[in-house]
């Protein structure tokens, strides 16, 4: 539990105001001053973006009105002052420019999930992350969290056996109705393909359960068969998606992200059998670990339990039974980009973040998905 | 919770030593008193049939070595002596033969579930069942339970809206270990093909699921897209499926049914969403049912509650917080048998069990799953 | 899980017509088949009492006015006849004159609870019993709950380390308001000092508590401060008492049992914890059991589990994940208590049913608490 | 969910090396940046208390080595540079004099809990907050939560009537081995009078379950009858302690604190039962609130649910399903700590923390409790 000294500096592209994740961000790095927020243009729209810069505390000669304008200007300043990382926190179309330009002008980058949008801009931003030698995150959040990390420890350490089913959902209910066509611009942006990308509930959900899915297993999905469908009336892009899942290994699964389930909040729950007991977590009550085995009893772990993997130690900030949410396992991310950037590089050194290749993988996934669901 | 005076005599058809369900049906009979065990060919095998009759207290003359002996010797008493009713809980194979002579005899039937091994078997014991005029019931005993009876009647009711999503599993862990390879009775037949049919898992719990989608439903089935899967090496029979869904009103859904997860003990639950709520209810703790709207908060039904429907308040035998369980639900099947056998028929009147449609639909549903997935 | 093959006969006074617990033992009799009623005095009004008899099915020769015609027609029945057991679920207050004569009459008994009104009642029916030979149980019957044995084991065998402190509750809401004062019968009595004794909520299901935590840990109860109120306007017997305790062994306590808390059920719970762990079980879910330790993880037993004490084991009918609940756990008392008919005696041979030094030290601890209350 | 733009400038005392509750204060403060930490006298080792200055980054200057140096430079400060607010997170009897002397210096105050150690100190204090004109707030961490805003909401506005019995209970078990002899400074410092107070677990525990019940309720306690136990051989204080509870309504209630129950993290929980219904609140499932009625169903609130009064809905950060924990609800302590000194009073304005008659009034229950068990 030890405070790291020195915040990263930070510029943020979106999050300004009416936005939803950047502020989840901003906690993230707040809450153990991984990074300091010192410029942004935190909207698409110039004046908004400037306007967003000054609610927030910024100077006034660090709110932008263009990401472009933030990349100019920051390099502008002397190297110890100018930002270090940017952060990515607008709709998915505009993760790729931004990401590349960042990259080349040789900052960090801290991207929101999906990556990008297309299997094409992935390679691509593969590649530059490769060529610039900077630290590159994609926020699949969930793989912060305590349990998540011990879940990990116990499946990669055979504690269950050699994996044979998984069952990963994720379930919503906010769009249930036609949100997007309510002025609703959370709704909206993400029903729309040109910001989106091919995936709807795939992209915004699905997306993160695929990755837990990897994170927790390690196992390449090797067939996939899909149901993707839209719900409601009008709407473009998919609602509700289910996915029969085969691994590399010859496990089996089943995927479902679905965001027309009314009184759904944040379902996300993976479970993972293999030849000798299970694991089992939840999302929405995430400081526990159920984990089974073939005559029982069950066992229940928690977070900040003694005996947890370093892993799941690390991650906790309190001692057990003091409840550890949702920024919390954000944070997590955060801190381990922070120790990257502070090493200088992100190889080797346990760094414990979803990096390019998790979102590149991502986005190949959604495309097989839907596509494959599509024809 | 009137107790009905007279109880219906039943002849058992397996249920013998080393049996497991037998026994399940004799305390449902019992625990209303709905039934009685007078007679019964209680194994395969003659001597073991007639030394379980006396480990049962049957009189003598009425402990059976066979099933055909059983027919016959009843026919011989007089009518206000002899069995009214056949209870058949052998391996699958059986059932088609004894009920279908059952019927011919003029005995009414209470067949377990799978209730034949093919569609074949099952259009002809359709038959038989109308021409005979008898009563016929299938143990999809899942269906007993209060507060299944309660999603029932709130979907149905219009409650959650027109339904959207439907998630089943069902998941045990068994079969893990090929139990069947050990002299395991249980395990032996239900992965003999000759024995079980063409389902292993699928047939002997997603036959459940498909059942409890379509009790709380009503919804059809239109489409079927299967993975069907054996992992215990040398196994013959399925152990391991999974079943996207599409329903006759657009609906989507997911069926799991699984005996290699360790630790799942008997992990049967059903989540149905709507246009404007949900429901979720699990098997393992029974007597609760979780409904939810858009916007919370979440709604706990539980098992005696005033306000529920007329079927589950029937349904019921104690006071709320007074746990009832599988018997319980077990024996509201035999009390709803015994209705209409004291009524002389079941058609009308509101009998509520599963019937001989229930029974055939679920087999044509385990041959389309496993044909499918094979294919 | 073998079924004994001869079913003990019973005489059942009270549990006629609009009576509660009556049916709940006719059913936990019939489960197993340990006993079965062939005689009733079913009601105290002589009409009612026949007629009730009826309804049940009896011959109408054993439909008995009062319970001391049936007493004495069954004595003039020939042993291998008349009844062998009297059981007991009247109002408090006519448990000590049947039982006394049922005893003197050479019959074994099952009372309900609390066992008698007073301590000098309680004392008079311990000599009794000695004197008579016969088999004396009292249905506490939460002590059949195969968990609640496993937790015994666990207690009892040194698993949390010395018991340091024990919480109980037995939280209803159902006499929230003056129910007693509409005409509900079940409510009157229990509040009628003639008919109730000393205690309302304390006698009902206070006592059901002391009882569970005498069963689990064997500890005495040196010191009781207690807080006895009566909530409800015009009530006269107390209705919410909660009671510091202190055991023989130094270990500190409190029990509270009231029926005004509105939405509890039947929210029975013991807690305890030793120098080394805890144990926690919950009527309302009553297949778990919790078992914590210093440093986690969390254990939950479940019924049916492999590795689980001997009592438990055989408590339960069915595998695991085939919810047990309170009739299963009732007929377990019924069944030991067949057990010992069976063998004749109640000594030694590890009968487990709560026994007339349960029920005597059961009313004492109404006593105590109450006089303590009150003073 | 706006951001405030100015963080209030925050000089702490105690929270340096080996402490834990500074750095919850800590990340409670930055998570919405409320505050900002740039004076310390972070230890009673004036070296141990610069250095821990340095591991947080402060400016030496500012790094002190006793809390009357941090006062005194402070005050030598301009008034828009230096401290606005003192943070105390030192033993409880460093509590009085800082607070005491930082009021009288003109600074707010943040204390945590228990407020002092003396009746007589927490009057002093009322005298010199009252004087200072200052802010001044007791981290009584547990009524930041969402749920507990919403359950307060609800007992108040009747939603389930006149209040009649209230259960709270806080449970550890981290004290149930002799820690403080150890060397564990955390347990050393609670276990001696001379640096805890008189209260060992009613202290350090018992006085949030006491606060927790006055601010959802709103009622005072009139009749306490305590039994005081110490069960760990050689420690000074008591470990273990509970209370029967009379209020001045007429309610009745229970509270128990207990530091020597293995397994047990931080199980505060809090019940009450009105008239027409109860509400039930776990802090280790911190985003549900149970509410229950006479005949069911019940209702289960959730954090981020619409339709939640202002309070709770103001108190949370995220959308439904995303867990907010610990740290979420201390901030929300600091967010309205700071707002009152934007505002530059405390009084009107709706501030919802708790205040310096909160903290007089947990020091006078810790006496009233161990005085009165004690004798």
């Amino acid at each position: 539990m030890s405070e790291r000294t020195r915040a990263i500096r930070m510029g943020m592209v979106g999050g300004g105001r009416d936005a939803f994740i950047g502020g989840v961000h901003r906690m993230a790095a707040a809450l153990d001053g991984s990074m300091t927020l010192v410029a942004g243009a935190l909207s698409s729209t110039p004046e908004k973006a400037i306007a967003s810069g000054g609610d927030l505390g910024l100077d006034e000669d660090r709110c932008y009105g263009t990401w472009e304008d933030m990349l100019a200007g920051e390099l502008a300043r002397s190297e110890d002052d100018r930002i270090e990382v940017v952060v990515i926190v607008t709709p998915n179309h505009v993760h790729f420019p931004v990401a590349k330009a960042s990259l080349e002008a040789g900052f960090h980058v801290v991207c929101d999930k999906p990556m990008v949008c297309t299997a094409a801009e992935a390679d691509a931003l593969v590649m530059a992350k490769e060529t610039s030698g900077c630290v590159f995150a994609v926020t699949y959040n969930y793989t912060g969290y305590p349990m998540v990390k011990q879940m990990r420890s116990l499946v990669r350490s055979g504690a269950i056996g050699s994996v044979r089913k998984v069952m990963v959902e994720y379930l919503q209910g906010w769009l249930a109705t036609p949100l997007e066509q309510t002025g609703h611009k959370q709704a909206a942006w993400r029903n729309d393909p040109a910001k989106a990308g091919v995936g709807g509930a795939m992209g915004d959900i699905g997306s993160h359960a695929e990755n837990l899915v990897s994170y927790v297993t390690g196992l390449g999905i090797s067939g996939v068969t899909a149901d993707v469908t839209t719900h409601v009336p009008d709407r473009v892009l998919d609602d509700d998606v289910s996915v029969l899942l085969t691994f590399d290994n010859g496990a089996t699964g089943i995927l479902t992200a679905s965001q027309i389930c009314p009184g759904s909040r944040n379902g996300l729950r993976l479970r993972v059998w293999g030849e000798t007991g299970g694991v089992d977590w939840q999302q929405e009550m995430p400081n526990q670990l159920l984990q089974t085995s073939p005559d029982g009893p069950d066992i229940v772990h928690r977070t900040a339990d003694l005996g947890l993997c370093d892993a799941a130690t690390e991650a906790s900030r309190l001692p057990g039974g003091h409840s550890e949410g949702f920024i919390e396992a954000f944070a997590n991310i955060y801190r381990s980009v922070a120790d990257a950037i502070h090493a200088g590089h992100d190889d080797g050194g346990g760094f414990d973040y979803p990096d390019v290749h998790d979102g590149a993988r991502g986005v190949r996934f959604i495309e097989r998905v839907v596509g494959q669901g599509n024809s």
